[in-house]
């Protein structure tokens, strides 16, 4: 396959031609969430994100085989080796079985996940259903010499390992100045340097999830599944993974390290890695309040906005940032993006109504149609692509205006290239999203305002008045604009 | 839990009370799809029964552990213990990864189940994620003494087990008579004797899917996760254990087998079985292409009927039988069942319509409600509750029609029961399943209708033959009757 596609790689730091493994083929793992909550805005969007990169992949003719994974076990709190299992901690406070948790949260995920439009991966596989492959994985990592057991548990050798790779090389970090910043161990580990990680740690006797092993009953470490996942399904080698950026340390930085201990290579050609989401210039945060869920969003059951956002308009707010971009959330942001969501839609659905002509257009399409394709080819940069395609907009609207002229050939061009763009990359599909009577209630209500407008241009007030306050009792608020009718569906 | 509710007890023969191992705690568990091909209708018959016995007991109070597994590996063809596995088969045949044929068709399976409006499960386990799980139960039975290893692969001895034990119990079969009806062993297999059953199967080296273990590579046989998963989360013995009629033999036998072997007692209280599903008098069948999947009946793209069928209907066509009978699909009893549901839906719209007056109902609430819940409480007699809803559906209708009264006080009990048999329990929500926007077609389609039959009675058909044709346009047809209009939504 040859593809002009570039790719900023966090690896080495700089933006590099995309070159696959094997050809025409591309391997792609991203880490999927941890599921003992309701999915965060800022998990959604480094979802989003690698939907959008799955999505370009496979438009450019890659077969990609996508890997995401659920992490069902084995996530400690505060991301140490010590402490409890999120997924167990949560089980108590909820008094469920973690098995249920993670069920309740799992459909959370899906349900959410699908209002984004956000397409399947290839396989989602869980950390639960690989211990046998992690436990295998361990035995080569200590058969190399990397990993040690103590009172049960078994650790990743750090120092050792830096000694002859280069632990810390994703994240830019130096091992003397971790070791340096890092709490000295308070005596209750079984460490041996504060750096080691967990591969597999005991159980202890009232812990429901554990799974007998070599070293006895005990769960695998966190970092551990996704090296044995990735490998299982992709090889000891791929092209891409991808996670969000609070990941890269230590998380990915393990992997390379569980990864290079045993293969003696390096496991990823392309790291990528989406940047985080504030909201009103702040950090989100459960304990400061500073927070919202996707669904108290959508529903605006919250105390952050005043009003609601469809989950298609709150997608394309965040394909008008840069994935690698720190991404501000605030209501106006938000008002802005729904009202250019709006005017492309539109625009989208007018290519559908206006009229070519036989003069020769004056849009230049080919130019056009290559500048969106060098946007996605410079590191799938999705806001760039958006403002080519308000330049399109922008054109379609003058020609339904009158104010300028479209050949039959050049609108065929524009409507295959919108599909391309808005439907198949962005997967932005005009509020269609889980139902064809979603556009209808536009379609409908389009109607019934026009026969409003008509009535109150008749005088006709009477019938113009009822139409409004029928709508009202169904729970849909007309607002009179200059020369337009706004609607709110509560 | 003090509860009046008889269930028919497959393994009894007879419908018993049903009294729970612990109070107030029901443990449930349904044999869930194996992920090779999209769900068939049959299958979501059975899941649907199960749904309503979910929803049911939950509304009675128990607290239900509910679990409902995913077969991902392990399911050989024809049911025997020779053959391939069919999810390897199914990934041969579509060039995917194993993995990736059981995401796939898990993704369908959970996407047609939301449109039935099921529940989720508490607990939703896989096969592949209870590998280990298998494999210490399996050195469990080889200890008691009922399971041999021979040639890298573990069966379970069937005829040493029925010395003393009852193999064929549930199902009704005679060890003598399954051995006199059994094909010959033909030489291939490793088996003792036919009748005997693969816990661990060697895999050949050119298999996918296989795990490690003390007796070689290979997998897990079917009947083995089963039992696994249920006593994982449920325990060695719990009150429910359901599936479709055609797993009682073997499946489920081998269940009991496996699990009597090594605990020395029942596993299972009550066994459910739900019946089969027909289409036009005759067994589905692919082969024959007497079959129909629920997307194609959803679609109208189809072969068997002239029309769509919206999934609550479906549902409602299979709610209007006994689970324990065998159910005919054909489009003229679909016909029927859309019939009915509209008018049950329409009633239960009117009752936040109509006006209640000071006099006193004559509509027996008391002992009409008394009526539903035996309906339910009888084995879950779905077709009885209907039955006795329609009874009220007539009431309401003739207090709309001014022919009869309903009192405050009967009227708001009538609205909670209705909340209760027709939501919470049928689980069924007049076509508001995936977004509250479908019911706004229909109350903005009403506003127009309303308009547009002003206008013909002020003889302004300029406006009422505009209504019409804008609707056309978006795909709505309309067809005037004696004194009301119907809609089409294409």
């Amino acid at each position: 396959m040859n593809s002009t596609l570039s790719i900023y790689n966090s690896l080495s730091g700089k933006t590099e031609l995309f070159k696959t493994i094997s050809p025409n083929y591309v391997g792609m793992y991203v880490c999927g969430p941890t599921v003992y909550s309701n999915v965060h805005l800022g998990n959604c969007r480094t979802f989003i994100s690698f939907d959008l990169i799955y999505r370009y992949l496979t438009h450019l003719g890659f077969k990609v085989k996508y890997v995401r994974n659920i992490t069902d076990v084995g996530h400690l709190e505060n991301d140490e080796d010590q402490g409890e299992d999120r997924i167990s901690k949560k089980a108590r406070k909820e008094s469920l079985e973690p098995m249920e948790v993670v069920q309740k949260y799992t459909v959370d995920f899906h349900k959410t996940l699908s209002k984004f439009n956000l397409l399947h991966p290839s396989i989602e596989p869980t950390a639960t259903g690989h211990i046998i492959e992690q436990i295998k994985l361990i035995k080569k990592i200590i058969k190399a010499g990397y990993a040690y057991e103590i009172n049960n548990s078994v650790y990743f050798d750090v120092i050792k390992f830096n000694k002859e790779y280069e632990y810390g090389k994703l994240s830019g970090r130096n091992i003397e100045d971790l070791i340096h910043n890092t709490r000295k161990l308070d005596g209750q580990s079984d460490k041996k340097n504060a750096q080691d990680f967990a591969l597999w740690k005991k159980a202890e006797s009232i812990h429901i999830m554990k799974w007998p092993s070599p070293w006895g009953d005990g769960f695998p470490g966190w970092h551990l599944e996704c090296t044995a996942m990735s490998s299982k399904y992709l090889g000891d080698q791929f092209d891409i993974h991808g996670g969000g950026m609070d990941l890269k340390f230590p998380h990915h930085e393990c992997e390379i390290a569980q990864s290079e201990s045993i293969n003696k290579k390096s496991p990823v050609k392309y790291w990528i890695h989406a940047n985080m989401l504030t909201l009103n210039s702040k950090k989100m945060s459960k304990s400061t309040g500073n927070n919202i869920l996707p669904e108290e969003i959508f529903s605006g059951n919250n105390k952050i906005f005043n009003k609601s956002f469809h989950p298609e308009v709150v997608k394309f707010f965040m394909m008008q940032a840069h994935y690698r971009s720190i991404l501000d959330l605030s209501e106006k942001a938000l008002k802005a993006s729904e009202k250019g969501y709006n005017k492309l839609i539109t625009a989208y659905n007018f290519l559908n109504e206006i009229k070519p002509s036989n003069n020769e257009s004056s849009f230049k399409f080919d130019e056009w149609n290559k500048k969106c394709y060098s946007a996605m080819n410079n590191d799938f940069n999705s806001p760039l692509l958006i403002a080519n395609l308000f330049d399109a907009v922008k054109y379609i609207n003058s020609v339904k205006n009158g104010l300028n002229s479209i050949s039959k050939k050049t609108l065929n061009k524009v409507k295959v290239s919108f599909k391309i763009f808005v439907d198949d990359i962005l997967g932005i599909y005009g509020k269609n999203t889980t139902d064809t009577n979603i556009n209808k209630v536009d379609e409908i209500l389009n109607i019934l305002l026009k026969l409003r407008k008509l009535s109150r241009e008749n005088k006709d007030f009477k019938t113009s008045d009822e139409i409004r306050n029928s709508l009202k009792k169904i729970g849909i608020t007309l607002e009179d604009n200059s020369n337009d009718t706004d609607y709110k569906i509560n």
